[in-house]
C-alpha cells in the first residue's frame, strides 16, 4: 500500500464500500457527536468524511489534534447511513470508518480559520497567504486561473503562434511608466531594468524573421497600486504576428479570447461571432469613453442640435459657444420619483461636474424644468429621435466636448446600474477602433501624439503627406470586455522614412528620433516585416472570470498595495557587503537601515 | 487577395501551378543569369524560388533591392524545368514568376550575412541578434526550444500538474549564490531580490494544499558565467508534489523527460523503462563523480587490494598509507603505440595529478613498468576479475580517495573520447540517489550538511537520533543525462522537530534555525504535507537536444558572457532622478556614470 494514500480525498464513491483505503489530508472541520468523532478530510481534489468512535484507536489522536493537523488515515469505506449522505460533496454517499491513524504534521493555533466564509483582514490574509489559499474560493480562483493560462497557451498554439522568453534583465525604456532597476555588480554604476513589457523583443523577433509569437509575458511597472493591478509584476498575453493587417490581428485573436472566455463562462454568455469594431470617435460619443460596456444598453446620442436657439436658455448657450449637449435615455422611469432624478444630478455634482440635466416622462406626459422651457413639441421631436417611448426619461450633459462625453458616459452607467439594466451574466467584447494619430496639445499648443508614436498611421506616408493631421486615423486598437480595457494594440510602424514623418509633425528632428529610439529604428534598417500585435492582461481575464474585482484574489502570492510581500518579508534590508559589491550605497535617512 | 500573401514561403507544390500567387518574405539570395534574376524568397516557413526576366516589372526592382530587403511578390506559379527542382527544398518542385512586387522594407548594407553558414564574431553575433536568428541553425534551435517547453507543458499537465507563476519580485534568500537586488522605491532602505529559484515558493504551495505544482520557471543567479548557464536568468522545470515518496517522483517525471527526449530525439535513442538509480557512492567509484555518462560503456574498479604489499611499490605504499587505486579498462588498445598511453600520462600531469599509471595488453602479453613489477599472475587476477580480454589495457589512478575517484572520472571520460567508445546517438538516463546526509569538514573539525539541510533522512527522527551521522542517507536525488546534471531534488523536510535535530547534529542551535529559516518553519508549523519535487533546468534540456554546448545558441535573446545585452545596451547607466527616487547611489569612480 502506498506510504501516503490509495486514493485522494475527492475520489471515493458508493462502489468502494468496503474497500481498505488510505487517505492523506489535512483535518478540515471536527465534530464530536459524543463518543463518534466526524472529520472532514481535506486535499487538494476534495473532502471524505472520516469516522473514528471508541473502537478505533485514531479516536484519541484525532481528538487531540488541531484543526488543520495533516494526518494520513487507514480505514474501511462505508456507506453513510440513509439521511445522512451529503449530495454537495463528490463523496457525500461515503465515509471510511478509520482504523489507523499516522500524524504526519501537528496544527499550531491558527492565526486565521480555513474553514468557513468568515472574512478577515488582508494582512492577516497576506500573511498567512499559505493558510488563505487553503480556503474554498481562493484555491478555486488560482486553479481557475492555471486553467485559464493553460487554455490561452493551448489555443495560441493552435493558432500557430509560439512561444518565446523575452529577457526579465533588460534595458531602461525612454518613456511610459517607471522602471524598477537592478545595479550591475560586473558593471558598476550601470543597472539592467525590468521590463514594463516585452514590446520591443517581440517586435525584434518579427525583424528576426518569427511569424507569430507569444508569451504569458511577466511585466514590471513601478508605479503605485490599483484594484486592478499588482504593484510591481502582472501577466500579459504578449502577441506578435507579420505580415498582417488589422483584420489578421482581430481574426486570430478573437477566437482565443472568446474560446477562452466560453470554456470559462459557466452559464454566462460571451459574443457571438465577431466582436463589434467602434470606432474611437463614435465610442466618445455614444457610450462617454473608449471603454464601453456593452452589457448597458444605454446609448448616448448628441442632441445639440434641438436646443440651438431653443426656449432652454442654458443648453442653447452652451451650443452656440461651441459646446455639446448629450441625452442619456433613462428607460421606463415613469414610476421613479422626483428625487431618483435629483439624487442623479447630485450625485454628478459631488463628482465635480456642473450638474445633469434631466426631464421626466409618464404616458407622454414630460416633467420637469428642461421639459417646461424647452416645450413639448420639441421634447417630443427629441424622444422621437431617441426612439424613446412614452414612460422613457432623459437625462443630460452638456459642456466643453471632452466634458460632456465624461459625464454622459458616467451617467450612462450610473443610469443602467440604477435601473438594473446591466446583465451581469455576459460577456460583451468589442474593439475600439481608428484611434486618431494626432491630438492638438492645448497648453503646448501644437500638434502632438494622441496614444501611441509607434502606431503605423492609416494611409502611410501619403497621408502623412498630404493630410491635416488632426484627421489621420491609425492602426491602433483596444480590446474591451464589461467595460474593462483588455489591452491596446496597433499595426506597428516598420518604416524609417514613415517614422520620421510622423514624428516631424509631432515637432521632432531626425536626430531626436535616431537618439531615443536608435535600437528599433536601426533594426528596422535591415529588412523589417509589416506587424502588428496587442497584448491582453492575464489578471484581468482572470478577475472577469472569477468575478473578483480585486486582483489580489487572483494572484497566488500578490503584494499589498504598499508593494510589500508580508509573507516573505519583501522588500527588507540588505547587507553593507551586498550594497558594496553593487556599488551603491542607501542615502538618507534610511541609510542606517542596511544590516551587518 | 490579401495584403501581403496567399501563402507562406513554404507552402508551395506542384499542384499549386497556375495559381496566382502573393508571397511576402526577405530577399534571402540573389542570383543573375543573364537576365533572368533567380531570387530564394524567405520567411519562418520556408524558401520558394522567385524568377523575375526582362518580361517582369519587378525586374529593375529586385536588380537593385539588397538581400534581406522585405518584398511582396505577386506571380504565378510554375514547373521547374525538368533538371532544376531542388530536392532540399519542400517547395523544390516549382518556382513562381513575378508580374509585381512591393519593397515593404528596404535593407541597408547588413554586417554580417544571413545566408550560408559562415562564422561570424560573437559580439557581432549578439548586437545584430535579429540578424543572426534569421540564420537557419539559430532559427532551428529557437524554434526546438519552444517546441520543448510547449512539450513539457503538455505533459506535466497531463500529468495532473497545475502551472502556477510564483513572484519575481521577492525576497532575498539566506544563502546560496549571490541575488540580483531591486531597490524599492516605495521603501527607501530596502531590497527586493529575484529569485534564485521559486524553492520557497513552491513548497509554500504545498503547504497551502495544492498538490502539484510545476513551472518553467525564470531564475536569476548573480554569478560568473558559464558555458553551460547564462549570467543573469535562466529557466527550469520546477515542480513539487505532496503525499509523495521519493519513487513517486520518479514515476511522475520520468514519462515527462523521456517522452520530451523521444519526441525530439531525431533518431537518437532515449533510455528504455526506468532510468537507472545509482547510490551516490556507487557513481563516484564506478564512473568517479556524481554524474556520470552512461554513453560511455566503460566502468572504474577499485583494485587497492590487489597491490596491497605487491611487487608495485608505489601502489602498495598509497594502499597501506589508507589510499585508492582505481582501474579504468582500455578495451581493445592491443594496437595504440606507447606514446597513446604516455600522451594520457602527461595529460593527466597536465591536469595537476601526479600522474596516470597504465598497463598495456596485447594477445594476452602484458606491457609498462606496473605490469612488469606486479608480474604476470596478478595482473591476470586482477583483469579476469574486471571481465577484461587478452587484447585490453588498464589506465590506474591513485591516491587519496577523493583524488583517486576524480583522475579515474576525468581518465574514463578522456579514454572513452579517445577511443571513440562514445555513443553520441544516445541519450541515457540516471538518478543519482542515496546522497549522505551529513559529512565530516576536515577544515572545521565537525560534521556539517553535505548537500541540502532541507532533505529528509532517511529513517526521519529516528535515524538521526540513533544512527552514526555520517551513515545517514538523505532522500535526495539528481537527474542525469549524458554526462549533464539537469536537477537536484529532495523528498524534504517538513517536519520542525526533524529539521531542529538535523541542524543540531551539524552544529546549530534551535534559536539560529529560527532565526535564519522562520518563514519556512512557520509554515511548517501549520500543518505541512510530507513533499517533494525537483526542476530540471530547461537550457541544459534543450542544449543537450539541440547538441549544442553553449547556452547562447539555445536562448533567443541573451547576455554576453560579461552579463551584457549587446542588442538593448543593457546594464547602463540611469539617471540621477531615477536613482533618487530610489534613494540610493552609485558609491565610487563610477558614480559619474549617471546621465542627467
Amino acid at each position: 500500500m502506498h506510504a501516503y494514500r490509495t486514493h485522494t480525498c475527492g475520489q471515493l464513491r458508493a462502489d468502494n464500500v468496503g474497500d481498505a483505503v488510505r487517505l492523506s489530508g489535512w483535518v478540515h472541520r471536527k465534530r464530536d457527536h459524543g463518543g463518534v468523532l466526524f472529520i472532514d478530510l481535506r486535499d487538494h481534489y476534495g473532502i471524505t468524511q472520516v469516522v473514528a468512535d471508541t473502537d478505533s484507536p485514531a479516536l484519541p489522536v484525532l481528538d487531540r489534534l488541531r484543526v488543520e493537523s495533516v494526518v494520513t488515515i487507514d480505514g474501511v469505506v462505508k456507506d453513510r447511513a440513509a439521511g445522512t449522505t451529503n449530495a454537495n460533496l463528490a463523496t457525500g454517499d461515503i465515509e471510511v470508518f478509520a482504523r489507523e491513524i499516522t500524524v504526519q504534521s501537528q496544527a499550531a493555533e491558527l492565526p486565521m480559520p480555513v474553514a468557513g466564509e468568515q472574512e478577515y483582514p488582508e494582512d492577516i490574509r497576506l500573511t498567512y497567504r499559505y493558510l488563505d489559499l487553503r480556503r474554498e474560493r481562493l484555491h478555486r480562483n488560482i486553479m481557475l486561473r492555471s486553467s485559464v493560462i493553460a487554455s490561452i497557451r493551448r489555443r495560441m498554439i493552435e493558432q500557430g503562434f509560439t512561444e518565446f522568453q523575452t529577457p526579465i534583465l533588460t534595458a531602461s525604456s525612454p518613456e511610459g511608466a517607471r522602471d524598477y532597476l537592478v545595479p550591475s555588480r560586473v558593471h558598476p554604476g550601470k543597472f539592467y531594468a525590468l521590463p514594463q513589457a516585452p514590446q520591443m523583443f517581440k517586435q525584434l523577433l518579427m525583424v528576426a524573421g518569427f511569424d507569430r509569437y507569444f508569451q504569458i509575458a511577466p511585466c514590471f511597472r513601478d508605479e503605485d497600486a490599483r484594484a486592478d493591478r499588482s504593484p510591481g509584476e502582472f501577466y500579459q498575453l504578449d502577441f506578435e504576428m507579420s505580415f498582417v493587417t488589422q483584420d489578421d490581428v482581430f481574426n486570430a485573436i478573437e477566437p482565443v479570447l472568446a474560446g477562452v472566455f466560453r470554456e470559462f463562462a459557466d452559464g454566462r454568455s460571451v459574443t457571438e461571432g465577431g466582436f463589434p469594431r467602434i470606432p474611437y470617435r463614435e465610442s466618445m460619443l455614444k457610450y462617454g469613453n473608449d471603454k464601453p460596456d456593452l452589457r448597458n444598453p444605454l446609448v448616448i446620442a448628441d442632441v445639440g442640435n434641438h436646443f440651438r436657439g431653443s426656449g432652454f436658455g442654458l443648453f442653447a448657450k452652451i451650443v452656440d459657444g461651441g459646446g455639446f449637449v448629450r441625452a442619456i435615455p433613462a428607460p421606463n422611469t415613469a414610476d421613479k420619483s422626483r428625487k431618483f432624478f435629483d439624487d442623479m444630478n447630485d450625485w454628478a455634482r459631488g463628482e465635480g461636474f456642473a450638474g445633469l440635466g434631466y426631464a421626466t416622462r409618464k404616458g407622454g406626459e414630460w416633467g420637469g424644468p428642461i421639459a417646461k422651457n424647452h416645450g413639448t413639441e420639441g421634447m417630443d421631436r427629441l424622444a422621437a429621435e431617441l426612439g424613446l417611448g412614452p414612460d422613457d426619461g432623459i437625462f443630460f450633459a452638456a459642456g466643453k466636448e471632452a466634458e460632456a462625453a465624461k459625464l454622459a458616459g458616467f451617467a450612462r452607467t450610473r443610469v443602467g446600474q440604477q435601473l438594473g439594466l446591466i446583465d451581469e451574466n455576459k460577456f460583451e467584447f468589442c474593439w475600439i477602433v481608428d484611434f486618431p494619430m494626432f491630438e492638438y496639445d492645448e497648453d503646448a499648443k501644437k500638434v502632438d501624439f494622441s496614444h501611441n508614436p509607434f502606431s503605423m498611421p492609416q494611409g502611410e506616408l501619403e497621408a502623412l503627406e498630404t493630410k491635416d493631421p488632426l484627421d489621420i486615423l491609425a492602426w491602433q486598437y483596444d480590446i474591451v470586455c464589461n467595460g474593462v480595457e483588455l489591452s491596446s494594440g496597433a499595426i506597428r510602424n516598420h518604416r524609417p522614412d514613415i517614422m520620421y514623418k510622423a514624428f516631424e509633425i509631432a515637432g521632432y528632428t531626425k536626430e531626436q528620433v535616431d537618439e531615443n529610439f536608435s535600437g528599433m529604428i536601426n533594426a528596422f534598417k535591415f529588412g523589417a516585416p509589416p506587424h502588428g500585435g496587442s497584448a491582453p492582461g492575464i489578471d484581468r481575464i482572470v478577475m472577469l472570470l472569477a468575478g473578483e474585482p480585486n486582483i489580489r484574489e487572483v494572484v497566488v502570492f500578490p503584494m499589498n498595495q504598499k508593494a510589500e510581500d508580508l509573507m516573505m518579508n519583501a522588500p527588507a534590508p540588505v547587507s553593507i557587503k551586498q550594497l558594496r559589491e553593487l556599488s551603491i550605497r542607501v542615502v538618507g535617512e534610511h541609510a542606517v537601515q542596511a544590516t551587518g
